[in-house]
């Protein structure tokens, strides 16, 4: 008989926190049945992505063994696990599993793209298993901060995997089901070759903190604000929303919700029946007829995000709605590394109205969503692996999460994204690295990170730009001047001369003096073209700009 | 007689941190004597100032008075304060005046843009008094995270001034004076009509901690360090480099300075006199002869700037000098907000190297430069100044240290860039809204903020670029076909066609039907071709990229 084996591969969110996707396969090498587990995407930003909408992993690897792909698991509804699901799966084709709450997120995924949600099937947690070739598959509900994430429990003839998806411990996260402390151990105890394994917090040495804790503090400061109220944190985090709603009424508020992220979430909350609770809200047209006093709006873009309801609050009105001098408006959320300038420019808009701002500076008005070390810990014994393999953080968040485990005996391996593993035998072993990467959504089309496309914008952002043009004749003659534009470039040199005058000048001298040969040699002519303007402009602003140089011929009569 | 004055205008540094800029006048309106305190810069970033070099405040207001400009006093050495002296002192070509480290530091500002450092006048600290025009100033020590930082007592007809500068409170700075209580003690019994002062750390509420807590922490981690050591900081922070440096040293290491800052700071440390004891430093050749187990590199590049050496290091070799598995990496800096990014490039990069990572994680290898919140509230106690005005903060830190005065007893006034407060009165009156901003420093010419370059190259980054030629002949007919090039756009619609070649055409086929006066009208034929091409990419790519059409009519024979 063939050999057997089983094999792991991630293809994003190992190395980055971000675009998750994870591949387990298991059958003779190379021909391996496969499942995916989640479809995420990352977002870009002006560094490095300017012009991007969305990230992907690449998935080519897959997306050439499509008919190996017996199915894809999504654990829970953030944009990192399925926001890519619309875009991929024409790529895939393969059958999606999720609960409910996150399988009508991941249909509506589809529908944006014009893609049909019926192959999104909808499953109970455990004890039902779902069946994708030589796997079986469990979702095991876990807490974490949206509600219904679930851990996978991966049944293969060469073992059990527990992929823990993200998570923390929490027994009274609010919306969503408490961590089962008691369901992990016994499944531990049935046996888990590998533990597959969160690793966002890694670095964050006290327990975590259970999102209960917010109740208080949140009903505290929201009964003593004066003004209308506002506060924003991520739409998903459905229990935060409703703590926050509900400390809103037992303030004698109003509340509205704002973003169509927020209206969303909350919505597909109570049509899938996770959310029977939620206090009665009002529209933003009622909200303007309400005292200030008696205002609670609930708002999305705790990430500073431009064009999203908070920033917009920040900087006037939103909805006919205005924050004035005595409004509070509560950050009741972290912001991700790399978005401090747009929240503390959000910020600093409120501070000018007058607004008192609240931040969670002191950790009384935000919980992570993610295990902390202790945590981690805590699940390392309680599921009891032979192996365990880090993923969701970047490099050095796996690389710790490895040395956590290895410090309790338990084999590690970092893998990141497009390294597979062979986890048959009783070590993780490298035996293959894929070619991986990332794809944009650009506009409407899919482009490689690696196309020069995004190389090309940062170059024009970075560098500004020249044309020039130039009409030969017949003979090779240039008739009439050189013609040169700019864009993104200063208008005069240091000397005060205009920019464009000197290009054009200067252009038509090397026009009077240039060798014929150079004149009918299409190559040639555009590189002289292209040194005259970067010597013009080096001398006159200091800069080596991009160059276009289109020369037209007039063709013989 | 005529009215006399007292005024103070912020032109930098009032609601951001970065390019201070300060000035205060004395003498009949409009006709007042002027100093300005500290003509400092700020760095620019990808999203708002792609391609820019150095931001500046605008100083027009200052310029358009450069004859009533008494004098430039700079309180410190670091770029916000001193790194804008050779580009603007043309400007307002007064005396410069500063101690002598600082003034070494302003003198080689000067001189690297061509000035004459004779301009900067070496003083002593208090008692020396600088006379300039109707103000007299003394630089009185004060402890800070860059040597001979000082505040500035300015006597005035009206009364005194204490602008703080920044500051910190720490009775052993390592290198530098340390905070001399008694000092300002006496300064206030003697009277301080207003407070000029630092608000960085205003949301801090623990009392800042001393450079010489540092000592203990660092020695410790050093010795217990196997294979190579290196660590980051802010060269300026000479008190630091040196502690490093001894620690090393205290290790058995020799210590190696990499990056050109740091050689820099230290040499002018040295030659300045304040620095006396360094250790003898090896060179980078030296260094590669050296066990790795008894090398110590102390390097620039905290922020993770992608040239300096920090990052380097990361990404390989800087100078020969290689880090690998098993040797350490100390970030002894915080992160500043909105370098998270890169500094999280850097470290991820060093995770990789297997090289360990020790960071600020538990405050034991940084402090910070600024006075925290208690220690502001001191420091108003010790002055005891009828007016105080924020500095050197956003909006929200020089609002909230307003308030902190405020309930202190204190008259407090937010003004920001461009707002003029009248000082003469027992409180601060806004008199004046002056049109401010900033100009950046672009290749070798400085451009304002709002000319459009900038903003032009940031549609370039998010639209990509399409270019169009034409030559229309004498009777103003199409002569052969429209010419069209891209640039930073993808190459394929999403139905896969070459948006090269749907662009090129659907312009021919426009230019097959468009009416006569279309093509005889400049204005018209540019806006239609635009139309065309807008309409092109958005269909086949979902974008509307800049446009750029040039039209060549070629002249009657």
């Amino acid at each position: 008989m063939t050999k057997q084996r089983l094999i792991y591969l991630p293809l994003g969110g190992a190395g980055e926190i971000g675009m998750n996707c994870y591949v387990y396969g298991y059958g003779p090498e190379d021909r391996e049945r496969l499942i995916v587990v989640d479809l995420g995407v990352t977002f870009p930003d002006m560094d490095t992505t300017p012009g991007v909408d969305l990230i992907m992993p690449a998935v080519d690897w897959l997306a050439e063994r499509a008919d190996r792909i017996e199915g894809i698991f999504i654990t829970h509804g953030h944009e990192d696990h399925v926001g890519a699901l619309g875009h991929l799966w024409p790529k895939l084709r393969a059958p999606v599993h999720a609960r409910r709450f996150t399988g009508r997120l991941a249909q509506m995924k589809l529908e944006e793209q014009g893609q049909d949600p019926v192959v999104v099937q909808i499953h109970a947690a455990r004890p039902e298993w779902i069946e994708a070739g030589p796997f079986r598959v469990q979702f095991l509900p876990i807490s974490h901060s949206i509600p219904e994430s679930a851990s996978l429990l991966i049944e293969t003839p060469a073992g059990r995997i527990l992929h823990s998806g993200d998570f923390k411990i929490d027994t009274a996260p609010g919306v969503g089901e408490p961590f089962d402390a008691e369901m992990f151990a016994a499944i531990g105890a049935e046996g888990v070759k590998v533990l597959t394994c969160d690793s966002t917090n890694v670095f964050s040495h006290h327990p975590g903190r259970s999102e209960s804790l917010l109740t208080g503090p949140l009903h505290e400061l929201i009964a003593g604000a004066r003004g209308m109220v506002a506060a924003t944190t991520f739409a998903s985090n459905i229990a935060r929303v409703r703590t926050l709603a509900e400390a809103g009424v037992a303030a004698g508020r109003s509340v509205c919700l704002l973003g169509r992220a927020m209206r969303k979430m909350i919505g597909v909350g109570v049509e899938t029946g996770i959310l029977t609770d939620f206090p009665r809200t009002i529209s933003p047209e009622d909200a303007l007829e309400l005292p200030r006093g008696n205002l609670m709006l609930i708002v999305t873009g705790s990430q500073g995000e431009r064009r999203a309801a908070t920033a917009q609050l920040s900087r006037g009105k939103y909805l006919g709605l205005e924050m004035k001098e005595g409004d509070t408006f509560l950050f009741s959320s972290r912001t991700i590394p790399g978005n401090e300038r747009d929240v503390i420019r959000v910020m600093n808009a409120f501070s000018e109205l007058g607004v008192e701002l609240v931040d969670d500076h002191d950790g009384l008005y935000h919980v992570s969503g993610h295990a902390n070390r202790p945590d981690l810990q805590r699940m390392h014994a309680l599921v009891r692996p032979a192996m365990l393999i880090p993923q969701h953080g970047e490099h050095r968040h796996l690389r710790e999460h490895a040395r956590l485990a290895e410090a309790a005996g338990i084999a590690a391996e970092v893998a990141t994204n497009g390294m597979m593993l062979d986890l048959t035998g009783d070590l993780p072993e490298v035996v293959e690295y894929i070619e991986t990467g990332r794809i944009y959504l650009d506009g409407s089309v899919l482009i490689g990170a690696l196309d020069g496309v995004v190389r090309d914008r940062i170059r024009l952002a970075l560098n500004g730009h020249v044309l020039v043009t130039l009409i030969l004749d017949e003979g090779d003659e240039p008739l009439g001047e050189p013609w040169a534009e700019i864009d993104g470039l200063p208008e005069n040199g240091r000397t005060g001369r205009a920019l464009l005058a000197a290009l054009e000048e200067e252009l038509a001298g090397f026009l009077e003096t240039v060798p014929a040969k150079i004149l009918r040699d299409d190559g040639r002519l555009d590189d002289a073209i292209r040194r005259v303007v970067r010597q013009v402009t080096m001398e006159e602003i200091g800069k080596k700009p991009e160059v276009t140089v289109v020369v037209s011929r007039l063709a013989e009569g």
